[in-house]
């Protein structure tokens, strides 16, 4: 019994910052790394690139709709064939940082609402699959489990992992619990101790206070305040203390 | 005694078009194809290469500054790092559609004021040449021979190649001489004639009505127009009439 | 009885071109001209601007959302609020334009896939609606009518005008057929005779063969080919030959 | 005597914030505002303009390059008519929510690289001079005083208003020392005493220990970070126990 941290990282852009990278890369095993689509500029990738291999941290290519005004949070009517290139174009991007700090890019994770679009829209979650084996058969997919993205990456052959989210209620079918619902975002303790239960039993609670099964490779933590980089931290710690090896998926 | 052709494609963006593509990759063997800093669209650079490999024309990363309303034609102050940086990206990028493709990035060439600005700036030169080994120590440099892009890819063990313009006469020092000056501009049949005579014997005209020694592996043709595609059809045609074997030159 | 024509202008972008505008504003009397958001740059608005001024067609601003890569023609999920901001930026920009050439922005069209959400959605036509007001309680609306964008403009007292398309079928409840659908876009002579009975008896034919009312104060042309100006230039001599005389709707 | 406080806000893009807006706008007299070219977007432009209306600030148009990723820091070979257009785009975008907000933009201050090459060059200072008048007469400009942009306002009979920085040190000749050489960066302290300086006997400190003529209606003053707002706060503080005036220069 092994688990996974990922978190969203490099997405600062130009004289922007957000979130502490290198600390949050003292916690995570995974890294989910923008690639100027959604947010980062060639210079954030290259240093986060080598913040990570440094670290022993995978890297991921962070996908997402090119819109930087938006953050990539704004559904975008992209076609497959577009999203395909689009896919391709960022992976391709961030392995040449990967590369250069003496690793490569190990896994895709989409973003925002890309991560919706695709987990529910098997024509998107083939589009990115394809871009995916076009650069690397053996490039697996990050997402959540019982969606169109796990289905598009079984039936080509891709591998997939699940993500589990420590600080966020569940719905009674597995589903994320939409923000806005009362009780969808845990407190600090409830999150700590949801992390161990999908690391150690696979559940998660639900909104309902009931709890359900989450297949979950990876648990994703935030580093974009104080405050989350310490839950990060806290999650980090009480894996370690319950002797679960935190490792990375790939 | 072999020549090569070249020419900028892959430059439309988005619902915009410029040149004919697919009219040039019938006459030139290498394509400096636009990766979306100055240029180019992920899906425009999907087709580019896989015309390109379709005929067996060798792709190169034609970088540029992150300058789309401008085309990469203003000089902006990047420094080194962030220019090697940019660099490093647009390679990875665009090898990924070379991939893709069934063939992979073989050269690299800058655009526009970037063109300029690294053949004049040693540090600029080097940035380029730094990720470009960063990326593969095998890619090949092309440009103009005798200027801080030559310079850097020696020192650093970087094959250059030398490109020349049929259309375009030089200073007697063998610099091409600026667009603004009297005669810079050769008519179609004088354009024709330095094809042929940079091909075979190595000379270009000079605004002086002289003649310099001009060392090209390359000729650069242009399509953005009927007409320019109209002297490029006829520059092949020449080459191929004084069996001048067109051939590329990595 | 008269009416107007409106055409899509100023849809070029830093190198690139689209359309004759200086043809097509010799044949309407209402330019929508973009803004910078889905295309456009200040440069070619300040042309289009003055070239609109010259001949006494009225200048529109043709609002998109903020996707140049996309053209416009990508629905994106925009909230009301972002909208509305969006929409004040670009009318306060052109307005500044039409104002160094003489005049000043008359009216609003929204633009691609702005257009369709806008006229299905009552917070978005109301968003548009708002920035408009807070520019100008005098600016004019033109879009399709019976939507919420006609709704929007009604309840807040702005001056709404409807719009038609030469070229298109539509369906019998009055809406434009989806240009997917058998017969959706009509032959030249077909559309010749459409804006005459737009014109003149305020009805179009539907996809089933028969006729159905469209309000239209302006009748939409298209400027993107030579066949399209050549269409337009059609429509405009067939309405002078009938004696429909052609003015702006403003 | 009066003095007026100025400072670049409005500076943040997207999800991405930079200084503390509310804060600076307690403590100046005047706010230069991002238009979206360098930073800023349509909703950040509205609230900006709003919480500066609310505090009797005036605003200005912050025109930069149309350089998002770099911030406006970079210069760029942006031609004359170019920069007028590009000028007289952001300042009529920005004036939408001035309007909205029940004010107008009142002056223009150029942003960066742009502010250093303005300053320089007699056709880009023309360039924006030009383009304020397009917009409005009285229109003010703010910038370096003895440089090429009061001469192109003076020229045009446009308002000019220098400017001083409290926190630097200035060349014997009157000019912003650059920040590399030492002591061009005053300690806080320093800063106080020279921001007094300046207000009281138009005199700033050299970086040889003399003192020289600075002529200075408005004192630029720094939010970027929460030192730079305690700074802020402190030379408003001291301006006031010294009974200087703080007050809009338009």
């Amino acid at each position: 019994m092994t688990v996974d941290l990922n978190s969203d990282l490099g997405e600062g852009f130009g004289a922007y910052r957000l979130g502490d990278d290198a600390a949050m890369l003292d916690v995570v095993t995974s890294a989910n790394i923008a690639c100027g689509f959604h947010a980062g500029d060639p210079s954030i990738m290259r240093r986060t690139c080598a913040l990570a291999v440094e670290r022993g941290v995978r890297i991921g290519a962070h996908i997402g709709y090119r819109d930087l005004p938006g953050f990539g949070r704004r559904a975008m009517a992209v076609v497959p064939d577009e999203l395909r290139d689009e896919t391709l174009y960022q992976i391709g991007s961030l392995d040449a940082f990967a590369r250069a700090a003496g690793d490569r890019v190990r896994y895709v994770k989409p973003h925002g609402a890309l991560y919706h679009a695709a987990a529910a829209d098997p024509a998107l979650a083939t589009a990115i699959v394809t871009a995916m084996r076009e650069f690397d058969a053996a490039l697996a997919l990050l997402g959540p489990a019982g969606t169109a993205l796990e289905s598009a990456a079984l039936a080509a052959g891709t591998p997939f992992h699940g993500e589990g989210f420590a600080d966020r209620a569940y719905t009674p079918a597995g589903l994320l619990a939409p923000r806005g619902l009362p009780g969808a975002v845990l407190a600090p303790d409830e999150a700590v101790a949801q992390a161990l239960s999908i690391a150690r039993d696979g559940k998660a609670v639900t909104i309902e206070d009931g709890t359900v099964a989450v297949a979950a490779a990876s648990i994703c933590v935030h580093g974009d305040s104080r405050a989350a980089v310490e839950m990060a931290r806290r999650i980090r710690a009480a894996l370690d203390e319950a002797a679960i090896p935190v490792r990375p998926f790939v």
